[in-house]
């Protein structure tokens, strides 16, 4: 992250200091580690990926002009969105770098065709927000472009420095995607269901904004016909007054749409250990299969 | 251009209607000639050159705010900042998956070197924006960074793909990079001495956003006192009233910094034509001459 431009190593320090639960990387690492590959190469391909999360995470609060991010001030909040474009841009481009001194190809390709999923998946967002027309397809298609492929890279990509056969590949793959998938089913549900303390971001910032998650599409399936005009005024009119929050929390809760969206995060959770099966235990697999619970839990 | 998520063929057929110049990719199909290069892949590369550059286009026209561009309505006053953030990154991610399958990793070292380069511009410029104590070492910098890195990799990339020693490498990049500079310095003139229609964007963006640019650097230093305190006011400050860009254009008059600024570019521009001594006459090396003229003769 270092630049004679003081600005950029300034708000990754920033960045760095706010912590976060460097879940990618670690994906790397141990799926490096699980193919058996004993060199060095996976922990530059991890910050690789850990780099264009950040760059990515920096966009975002731009585009969804939040004020906090992992607990702290978000950098947009602090140094302005310019700098957050323009810090995202270079964190992207050394992502790239770093990538093209590692000098593998094949690991190019998987990285650089997430950034452009992502990127996909977070125009899709944005194009069915406010829209209570929207199917849970098309919320599956943004969840997996805009999260889903940086996980299923980050873990594919220890296959590919190992040098392991395309099957194994291909399962890392999957345990990436059916993770990632889990792990923001289980990020929507928090946004209606955690204590702002826990969360480390502003609860209820996914209903101010009116994402279309699989929350608020489960509740607006099963609610009556005036539910209906209610998630339609908040999610589509943005038209909100201060207790509308705490309503579509009641209306969740009698629903029970927190509990079916863990119940499907689950699923994917089990799709995602299954996928390993061709691996011999192993700390490594352990420590993947932990990984799955881990990103469960966080809702209580 | 293509994704299946429509917004991102949407905005970019809004970007391709607009036209421009496609000085760029121009430059690295004719060093690519020039070079004796007989292949195709240098059409795929100079679309690469492209992409990169419209990318940043998207998300300098939110850090500016920009309303035109190349005299048209711009991407984020249609389709809004956040459409314009996500699909500049996803023309990013695309010109590096073109790259890929272009299998160079000569050329990706080349074009994401330049990428993280002109993002360090682009935040240095942020960094000395309403600074009046700002150098022109610095705003050489910024430009550098900004402009000339892209031209200095698109002319660059055409000697690699023709397999030329690295002399030629280097004399080409020479070229682009006192071109970018000579470019970059024809635009910051016409910021103020350009007719609307002319520019394509709107005349004064750069005084009502208190850029700095060499204009503004030399008539600061050539000022009296009361001068300079304007200067103070409406650059550092940002306080202007309605007639404050016709008397900053009266005091450019008067100091004579635009021809300053004009011939400056001409001196890059004969560094540019200088760099291109190892290379015998042919129709590429005299239109690689003639760019260098048009980029110039845009002030009259």
């Amino acid at each position: 992250m270092q630049s004679p431009v003081q600005l950029i190593p300034q708000l990754a320090a920033h960045l760095i200091a706010a912590g976060g639960k460097r879940l990618r990387p670690l994906l790397t690492l141990s799926a490096a580690r699980l193919c058996g590959y004993q060199g060095e190469r996976h922990t530059g391909l991890a910050a690789c990926v850990e780099f264009i999360h950040t760059a990515t995470l920096l966009h975002d609060d731009v585009v969804d002009e939040s004020a906090l991010r992992r607990g702290q001030a978000s950098a947009n909040a602090i140094f302005g969105n310019n700098a957050s474009v323009l810090v995202g841009d270079f964190l992207f481009a050394r992502a790239f770098q770093l990538m093209v001194d590692d000098g593998s190809l094949e690991v190019l390709r998987i990285l650089c065709s997430a950034a452009a999923t992502i990127a996909e998946g977070e125009v899709l967002q944005l194009v069915i927000q406010n829209d209570m027309a929207s199917t849970e397809a098309q919320y599956l298609e943004v969840i997996e472009g805009k999260t889903a492929a940086l996980f299923a890279a980050a873990t594919r990509v220890g296959a590919v420095v190992a040098d392991r056969p395309l099957e194994d590949a291909e399962a890392l793959d999957s345990y990436g995607r059916n993770l990632g998938i889990a792990f923001q089913l289980i990020d929507d549900a928090l946004d209606y269901s955690a204590v702002q303390e826990q969360l480390g971001k502003t609860v209820g910032d996914d209903f101010r904004e009116g994402k279309i998650t699989l929350p608020v599409l489960l509740a607006f399936a099963r609610g009556d016909d005036e539910e209906k005009a209610f998630w339609r005024r908040v999610i589509e009119d943005r038209e909100q007054t201060d207790e509308d929050l705490a309503f579509a929390l009641q209306l969740m809760r009698r629903h029970g749409v927190i509990e079916e969206t863990v119940a499907r995060a689950r699923e994917y959770g089990e799709r995602a250990i299954e996928s390993l099966r061709g691996f011999p235990d192993s700390p490594y697999r352990r420590a993947l299969i932990d990984i799955v619970a881990f990103c469960i839990a966080r809702v209580r």
